[in-house]
């Protein structure tokens, strides 16, 4: 049933315990990519989304969106390296440059960032205590059970917690915040409700964040990037454990 | 702690039991937003989001788009009537057309849709069972956790059943497979394991899908639209037990 392609399996994280116990262990995660939709040559948007089922979701998005009513519109669809080509019948006035969205909302030009300093250091059960105190916070989704949250620690206290109905709402939420307060996120941990995907990770690079912990999941690129940029994720941060996924020199 | 903007209180539902108990009750959903940011004096970017810090949500999204570094770029910045206008000192090349984004991608032309007819009509035990089994579909978030789903059903069959990373990608899945086919999803109900957006209700409407069923809750604009344009929400459908929001003459 599952589609291998979607899929990075046997993945080696470090799974640590509150009673400090640790041991490496293998698991899933989902894999991420970038698609493009061309239309009539040109791009049209890029998504970030899972790899399976390319051309679907590229007549899908754009009938979502008003594009294309029907098959009938369709003069040529080729998926071709991760990426799909359209040929419409009709005239289409294209985007004048290329949306990002989908997942997210992230700029691929970010690509370019500069890896995170080793510097800082945390135990294990402080990561375990904050992702509790975190998971606390959320009085809005307690009586929703819709929003995320976001939040920004320097290891001792939760220092700016944010909610939106948006993962990334909530994360431009926190540094919002230190940009009006005038003060730098960098070398703060990163607090997560939702899926570690490859823009949260770009999202905390460029505020040098260290360390991005979540009550869910990261997702394969999210990881290479985040090994690439020395930033350490940990995932699973509930009942009193969590899967250290990249940089475990950072804890403790 | 929650500020009153971001939750709608004392919203009524019928709650409905697989034992086919019925009462009416009333709990909270997650208000949602749409917010415009302008960049000296033109839009730059439309996001659905939560109601709350919008200026922290404008400055920190520009910042994670790379506009902006400082608040020494900011000459002014104003928020007003939910929308936020910034002055920065600088040139900036503003995208020729607004980007929506965030919780989503949908145009917002896409507005001014026909209701979805009321013909049809389900038992409130067939939707319960389909939950169930759409439910027990998601292989890949068994083992990852960390993807979304979508599928069509004509009320005896799950008939297309995508994941993705993201929630509207999923949803873009089934209909593109739709649209391939060239089989109509009009009269279909759509299941999703996310949270149920205006926008989430927008791509079914554009389909004349009568019925949205989810896992998670829905959001307030959603309810404002479903009620709109004829649309049956159906929340929390899990654990035999689920919430009829909107229209709920469809349940039987």
């Amino acid at each position: 049933m599952i589609k291998s392609s979607t899929v990075k399996r046997d993945l080696q994280y470090l799974e640590i315990s509150s009673d400090g116990a640790r041991h490496t262990s293998k698991g899933s995660v989902a894999i991420e990519h970038t698609l493009t939709i061309f239309v009539n040559g040109n791009p049209w948007v890029t998504l970030f989304c899972s790899p399976s089922d390319l051309t679907e979701l590229a007549l899908g998005f754009l009938e979502s969106e008003g594009v294309l009513k029907d098959m009938g519109e369709v003069e040529d669809i080729v998926e071709r390296q991760g990426n799909v080509w359209l040929k419409l019948k009709g005239q289409v006035q294209s985007p004048a440059h290329a949306i990002t969205s989908g997942g997210g909302r992230s700029s691929l030009r970010e690509l370019d960032l500069d890896p995170v300093p080793l510097s800082e250091r945390v135990k294990a059960t402080r990561i375990l205590e904050l992702a509790r105190r975190f998971e606390d916070s959320s009085e809005v989704w307690k009586v929703t059970h819709g929003v995320h949250s976001a939040a920004l620690s320097d290891t001792r206290e939760i220092l700016v917690f944010r909610e939106d109905l948006g993962r990334h709402n909530a994360v431009d939420k926190v540094f919002g915040h230190c940009l009006m307060k005038g003060s730098s996120p960098r070398g703060l941990f990163l607090f997560l409700s939702g899926r570690i995907s490859s823009e949260m990770v770009l999202k905390a690079a460029r505020r040098k964040v260290p360390l991005i912990a979540s009550l869910a999941s990261p997702t394969d690129k999210a990881l290479e990037l985040a090994q690439r940029l020395n930033i350490t994720v940990v995932g699973s941060a509930r009942d009193e454990r969590m899967r250290v996924y990249t940089v475990p020199r950072r804890i403790l």
